[in-house]
């Protein structure tokens, strides 16, 4: 999956180049079967890897020398652009936390990702890197996200929503309440709509929206276990009769666009966003198109300079920020 | 809607009676259209009436004389089996508790409903009443969950998940993590399952998905926008070509069964648990079969005692509880 994606990826991209960490003797014999990837790619070997049971902590203390660390390490030495990883997802977090450190203004990095909508795609974070949040952390995930939206959608002022249990001004937890008076007040190159529900997720309401870890993660996996839902619903339902079949045979090419449409490998990537350095998590369970998703989504991030623009951004929030503590002192 | 829903209800359960609080102008004329609610309906008049866009605190105030706060009053005054309504959900949680008052043992009530889900249904709570919750507030969540699966799905002893975000012991919030280590020590006519994450309420991993109002709110609207966003984009994909057209007709009737399966009205009526009183919620938007539902679950919620079944489980808990705590001290 990971060489499969490479190659895929190198045909999108001309001047890709890779650097692959891991198990020398099995990597090279699948490069043998990507001609695209002769000469792009270097291998570096190591024996040793991340486990999916390992716990974060223990893959930060024992792993220096796992291939997940040492890509990592390419990315702070200044040798790569990003890491891409199907990795343990908490222990990618963790190491790339620790080697690449948070943005100067970011307290917490946070999981960002895409998701299919009636308008198109929205950006949603954080996905589960930050179990509880209070309202700065919401207000940079705002930011963060906003430069995301505008970097890799092209959308120039993106609108971002804070999800909510009502759109109503009194409702909801102290958090978003405080993140919506800041964002309220704040001159920032996003529009901030306000409250949204969950529903709004998938109708595609606002470009971005924002949320803690939590419910991030709850909204994400109960949108992909509804749609399975559905999916399965349907297929139900075409098998139950001759004719339903048959409806099935001539609907089919249009059934294809739409399960096309809701791919989840053209959604895939999940981005640490605020720290100094691009790591993409590809989900697990994708094949080689779902990968080279992933590693597409880095590299725009590093062509479009996400990192330059997250901290320009920031900068322009707090002197904002201290020019209306001024203010207020005066 | 209520009038038309009262004698579809009627139909079904032949001893049901009704006191309707409203306009009499406009309630008598609508039942004079239903001779099956000839004799079966005493309408009580008032001219006031709680807004949709009334806060729950001022229909507190001011709402003395509302048809709302009249039929609750009908209950605690046990003139009425339970309450349901069609109204501003906030306010009829707000007046349901103040009237009605929490059961002993219960710090919190909880806003309940069903979802469909891959092996039928599933109950979820809180779906909104209560933003943040503690350990204990998610304890009584499950006793009073599990109570509501055996009354209305008929299950002797209904497995139980604590919604988070990753299966493993080690993450969630401390409120997820302290309700589980209290589950899993108690003696209480459930099986707790342990951690389930968003993808796992449609897949009916468990019987109940217990949460706070936060999560459950949000993952309840995303369950219905998703659903939504599949519903378009699969017309979208029957209208696209001539083929699929035809396609959509043969296959209609197996997909108009499908649709019967998720209808939201087979799933209306979101309840308040934890209440010395049945009160009911009907979704807003809901139909004559929608209102029906709801008020097919507070006559079951009656006929099979559900208060009593909680006040027994809540009795069971806490004994076992200050057995335990006596154990500890010895």
């Amino acid at each position: 999956m990971v060489v499969g994606g490479a190659a895929l990826a190198r045909e999108r991209h001309a001047n890709l180049r890779f650097i692959m960490f891991g198990d020398e003797a099995k990597i090279t014999p699948l490069l043998s079967r990507h001609r695209i990837l002769r000469d792009v790619v270097s291998v570096r070997h190591t024996d040793q890897q991340v486990k999916s049971t390992d716990r974060p902590s223990q893959a930060l203390r024992q792993g220096r020398q796992t291939s997940m660390r040492l890509a990592i390490n390419a990315v702070a030495d200044g040798e790569a652009g990003g890491v891409v990883s199907a990795g343990n997802t908490g222990a990618l977090m963790a190491m790339s936390k620790f080697v690449l450190k948070p943005m100067k203004g970011i307290d917490r990095p946070a999981l960002c990702g895409f998701l299919p909508t009636l308008r198109g795609e929205s950006v949603m974070l954080d996905l589960g890197a930050n179990v509880e949040c209070d309202e700065d952390n919401l207000v940079q995930f705002a930011i963060m996200g906003a430069a995301f939206a505008r970097t890799i959608l092209g959308l120039p002022r993106p609108t971002v929503g804070l999800l909510n249990v009502g759109e109503e001004e009194l409702k909801g937890n102290e958090a978003v309440k405080g993140a919506a008076a800041i964002l309220n007040g704040a001159t920032l190159p996003l529009r901030f709509h306000g409250f949204v529900e969950g529903d709004d997720i998938a109708k595609g309401t606002t470009d971005v929206v924002v949320t803690d870890g939590f419910s991030g993660n709850v909204a994400l996996k109960t949108m992909e276990g509804t749609a399975t839902l559905f999916s399965q619903f349907l297929r139900r339902a075409f098998s139950q009769s001759l004719m339903s079949k048959v409806g099935y045979m001539l609907a089919r090419p249009a059934i294809m666009a739409l399960r096309e449409r809701i791919d989840p490998r053209h959604h895939n990537g999940g981005v640490f966003l605020g720290l100094n350095g691009i790591s993409v998590k590809s989900h697990g369970g994708m094949d080689d198109v779902g990968f080279a998703t992933a590693i597409g989504l880095a590299v725009d991030m590093v062509a479009d300079d996400l990192i330059g623009r997250i901290t320009a951004d920031m900068a322009q929030f707090s002197d904002h920020d201290e020019a209306r503590d001024r203010a207020v002192a005066q």
